[in-house]
């Protein structure tokens, strides 16, 4: 089946992990592999560096210097997390991600805590994203400065729509803001350094301003800072392991090209971070973080902090200029891309967990909108919860982002450990032995340095607002046990015994319900009668005596030849009344079956429908209590109703030319004939 | 049926307009009577001095002796409107209120506009009592200050709660608060003007602190400021038309003696409102509205302003004493009450309007706590919306406030007028003819005035924040109008022709859905075959080739006798291979009927609900827009759905006692027999 490029990313980020099997023409060369996986990892070297000078800048200017050494931390470990991915790339072709190297190497309570850690994850991505756009639009266009909440809520909600509606961007999309903030920031790197090199005495806007220390940081304090500078800077990794994610969607050989382009995204990200941090300190960028209490001396009135990335820009192109304004919308627009992954993997990751019962089995079933639709809604809610909370802020946010990544990291690579070690056992060749023994030695080099950058994380960033993922974490995870568990007691329950009785009910008493004599009514007394069940009246619940009496005297008019049964209830209880009837009629013959026929009107808008068969409803809700009940429900299609049956066939058959494709087709089989001419056991 | 005094105001808010029949034995006695009726009026007693005191004090203290006649002409005011409706009650003793009075006298539309305007005042009513409350409250507790917002819509949460779990007053509950507070303010007027005259000079606090006038107010400005304050004072009178909906609730005479409650309410609240004006300006109480720029002067740091009743209570007993904050909390109290009045008000106006089809039709259902909880939900959830955006002041929400019952005033006035001049065409007696035209001229007064008033009111508030209600109120009546227009058509639609074909469809064929074998899956096919269908086969969506084969199998080695159709869809769309199938069938043979069985589990918890049926629920949406086709569900009573199956029981047991009486029964007619043995017209 060929595939357009148009509807390429929504097959990588939805359908792969559905339909591994049939996605084999549709492979991703490197140069558009790297923009579609990258965005998530190459945005946030736009934040990453700006953190390690706000929680230096607490301590004051004299600090700043650190930031040198951070950032040769933060890029050491990048490379290192990059060649650990590497190892699980070749080791897991399928895909299946930190979930499946956990589950499979670790166990269930490990892939559930990844789980949940990317669950919450995906939320975080959304809101520091789209935050970080718009503080770096913010930065160009000052006139949003004040607006930054609603202005972050709009681009999420336009996000949300854009995926609920089923608009999926295509492979350009993606490449063009991506490889547009790479040549912004290599342009402006190359033309920054390059000035400095020769002479010129580049000086941020903020360079003058003198940040002022809360206090001064000695000894263990000192360290601490340090450290939680560290762990700020250590956002900028967030989005690597998204490739391991892809292999699938790689040309052959396709962990090689899928290894060969984290390398790549791994040493262009390095680039990037290190260029922006070196000009940032160069040319003295200060900025501070009002949140802790940190001010900036001798700024003019009104002055509005813009972001590092915006404020170097504003030196090596000046502020205002062409080439300002292109990095600060490539800048934004890569961050809005990286939030909008999250919109893909998020179902994709629930559709796993749901495939395994952690999650409501509908998120399972694909090409669903309405269930895929619950994952959008319920992902975009939270995340425009955070924004609203935390005022929109990328420094505050990041606070509780990156120890969901961590929690992944670290539990990746442990698993690989074990997979390595479970290998190595069987595994005779000495070269091949030798290789994942080296391996080996990469992913535990991972697992460890991953693992103490958890603890420190969690450790300098814990009352910033990390405690709050430490809360949800478990939360999710009970849930997904709590599913499960309730998976597992229904699926118990409803095996059928090997000599499961089969005895058919005696009879069948059929109830018609009936407020007023119309068209739904009298069609439903038809269909009913067109049943031949064993025993058939017609019920109504007076509320009114007068209604009641001018019913059964219309009743009796047109000789319907079904008996109407009045039920008295002067407080209006319909419900209650029926079901006390019904409930009667099974005691008295507790082997026969009660089918309640309901009729009911079909609407075209869901605004309509709130105008009906809200009695029907409640009550089919409290018949379905009731053992030995069946309600059928009668519909009648109104005008307006039928407008929309016939645009949703219309939907539906367009649709179905490229979804049901050659292979839809009926194969009735079994003791049966063809459908229309197999007879039931009647 | 005897009542309990504890269910007595649930009666009479909820009950009296669907059951006024019934209820000639549960009537009240004048003295319970006012406090039921007259919180709401009373209450505004304590915000609305406090309102002209602010609106003057935008053109500083020297305009603030001008109180005395403003406050004389809301007396005045107050006295007209009590008794016009003092006619109302005489004419109308039906309770049906100003929607009725409207709709009688001056056609559908007036009826409509004051439905719309009582529907947004009821919110309104909600917002601004509570926040008045808490306003007081934050008056004596000063640490409240500052969370007035979060303490307003944690109280409305409450009010919500208790409403919706139908916990209700009783008529104590009524009467300690509204006496209490006529106790409270009555001391207060008395010990305050009694030391007053004996030569005490009285201070408020803030009367050393001088009001900065905005601007110099003069000609035409001053005359509209003043109005704006007189406009301002009119939210005195909300809540003085509760007894004219109350008349079949008082002891007889009816009439006579809610009218005798209403001069008693009236006397008591113009005496309240201008003993509290009195003692504000007797000891210079200086309040400004910081929303419109006021400025006190001289104020030490940190000072907070307190309500004017607040003020006053600490002049004369001295603030933090116990009769201050005694005050304090009956003020709260009753301003609380006066806020739950709308919770029940609200309801039985969305009542009487469903049973005219201007609301959706389950409103008028009552004993129905799921339709009740909507009104209350949408009330809430309405009053919260402006508690916030009008961040909980009173004074911004008054702005909004009495459009709405100005409307309602002036219409049912009008309305009055020609109500008698109806009956007096029809009466000779000459008696009767002089009373009839007394009464007359009284109306035409309160309609001219209450007219006045509302152009004041519309003129001088409507940049402050009536706009907002002048919006509201027509997108309330459009709706209303749209939703009759709706039911008219169905109704019109649905009416059966006189020789309305009766053929019966001529075979039925019944479809199983399957997903995989399990007892529910068995009892459904049971149940079908015990239909006896003409035809009958059992469908199933292939989504996994590997699933599919282990279905037939064990299909097969059950001997099930009941064909297997599997139908093809590798994209998972169970719905829609479904429906087509269906469709299919119907269109092979379209003078039959289809039935579409399938099988659900019944859980006991909402949460349990959603992890399963959710397929079937999509099924059944799309199956309804098919002609001839009956959806039946085949429900499987899951463990855990049991227990709560029993639970419901027993309260429906125990409730049924009170609800049900001795009036439920069956009454069995037309041609068929007794229920059970009556026969279909198979």
């Amino acid at each position: 089946m060929p595939l357009s490029l148009a509807s390429l990313p929504k097959r990588l980020f939805v359908g792969r992990p559905l339909q591994s099997d049939r996605l084999g023409e549709t492979l991703l060369p490197k140069k558009i592999a790297l923009p579609v996986f990258a965005s998530d990892a190459l945005s946030s070297v736009a934040y990453a560096p700006e953190e390690i000078l706000l929680v230096l800048g607490i301590g004051g200017v004299s600090l700043l210097h650190l930031s040198w050494y951070l950032a040769a931390g933060v890029a050491v470990l990048m490379l290192v997390v990059v060649a650990s991915y590497r190892q699980n790339v070749h080791a897991y072709p399928s895909g299946g991600g930190d979930y499946e190297v956990a589950t499979t190497n670790l166990g269930r309570s490990a892939g559930l805590i990844v789980a949940s850690a990317l669950l919450v994850d995906y939320v975080l991505t959304v809101a520091v994203s789209a935050s970080a756009g718009v503080a770096n639009l913010a930065s160009a266009f000052r006139s949003l400065h004040g607006h930054e909440v609603a202005v972050t809520v709009s681009i999420v909600v336009v996000i949300t729509l854009l995926n609920l509606r089923g608009v999926r961007e295509s492979g350009t999309a993606f490449a063009i803001p991506t490889y547009g903030f790479m040549v912004g920031v290599g342009v402006m790197l190359a033309v920054g350094l390059t000035k400095i090199a020769t002479g010129d005495h580049l000086q941020a806007e903020s360079a003058g301003y003198h940040i002022q220390a809360t206090r001064d940081f000695t000894g263990l304090a000192l360290m601490f800072l340090v450290l939680r500078a560290f762990a700020s800077g250590c956002a900028a990794l967030t989005g690597v392991e998204a490739i391991s994610n892809g292999v699938p969607a790689f040309k052959k050989p396709k962990s090689r090209n899928a290894a060969t382009t984290l390398a790549l995204l791994g040493g262009l990200a390095v680039t990037m971070f290190l260029g922006i941090v070196a000009l940032a300190v160069l040319t003295d960028v200060h900025v501070i973080d009002p949140a802790t209490g940190g001010k900036l001396l001798g700024t003019p009135p009104g002055y509005q902090q813009r972001t590092v990335i915006a404020q170097i820009g504003a030196t090596v192109f000046g502020a205002g200029s062409v080439p300002f304004i292109y990095l600060q919308f490539v800048t934004a627009l890569i961050l809005v891309l990286a939030a909008n992954t999250a919109f893909n993997g998020f179902p994709v990751l629930g559709s796993i967990l749901a495939r395994d019962g952690y999650l409501p089995r509908q998120l399972h079933t694909r090409g669903d909108r309405l269930a895929y639709s619950n994952g959008i809604v319920l992902l975009a809610a939270f995340a425009c919860l955070l924004i609203v909370a935390f005022k929109a802020s990328p420094t505050r946010l990041i606070q509780l982002y990156i120890v969901g990544v961590f929690v992944s990291f670290t539990l990746s690579q442990s698993g690989m450990i074990r997979h390595w070690n479970r290998h190595l056992r069987s595994e005779a060749d000495p070269a091949q032995r030798r290789h994942m023994k080296r391996s080996r030695v990469i992913n535990s080099i991972g697992a460890v340095i991953t693992g103490t950058v958890l603890i420190i994380v969690l450790f300098t960033k814990f009352t910033h607002g990390a405690y709050i993922v430490v809360i949800a974490m478990p939360i999710v995870y009970a849930t997904m046990v709590a599913i499960q568990r309730h998976y597992n007691t229904v699926r118990r329950e409803l095996v059928p015994d090997p000599d499961e009785d089969t005895t058919l009910p005696s009879r069948i008493h059929a109830v018609v319900l009936v407020s007023k004599i119309h068209k739904a009514t009298l069609q439903a007394v038809n269909y009913a009668r067109a049943t031949r069940p064993s025993t058939l009246v017609a019920v109504t619940v007076q509320v009114d005596p007068q209604d009641a009496r001018a019913l059964q005297l219309e009743w009796d008019r047109r000789r319907i030849p079904v008996s109407l049964v009045v039920l008295d209830s002067p407080f209006r209880e319909v419900t209650s009344s029926v079901v006390d009837y019904v409930r009667d009629v099974r005691r008295e013959s507790p082997r026969d079956v009660v089918i309640v026929y309901v009729p009911e009107y079909v609407v075209g808008h869901w605004w309509e429908h709130l105008l009906h068969n809200q009695s029907a409803l409640r009550l089919k809700t409290r018949l379905r209590f009731q053992p030995g009940v069946m309600v059928t429900s009668v519909p009648w299609q109104l005008r307006s109703s039928r407008s929309r049956a016939e645009r949703e066939e219309l939907i539906y058959a367009v649709a179905g030319d490229t979804r049901k494709g050659p292979e839809t087709r009926r194969r009735p089989t079994g003791p049966g004939g063809p459908p229309a001419d197999s007879k039931g056991a009647a």
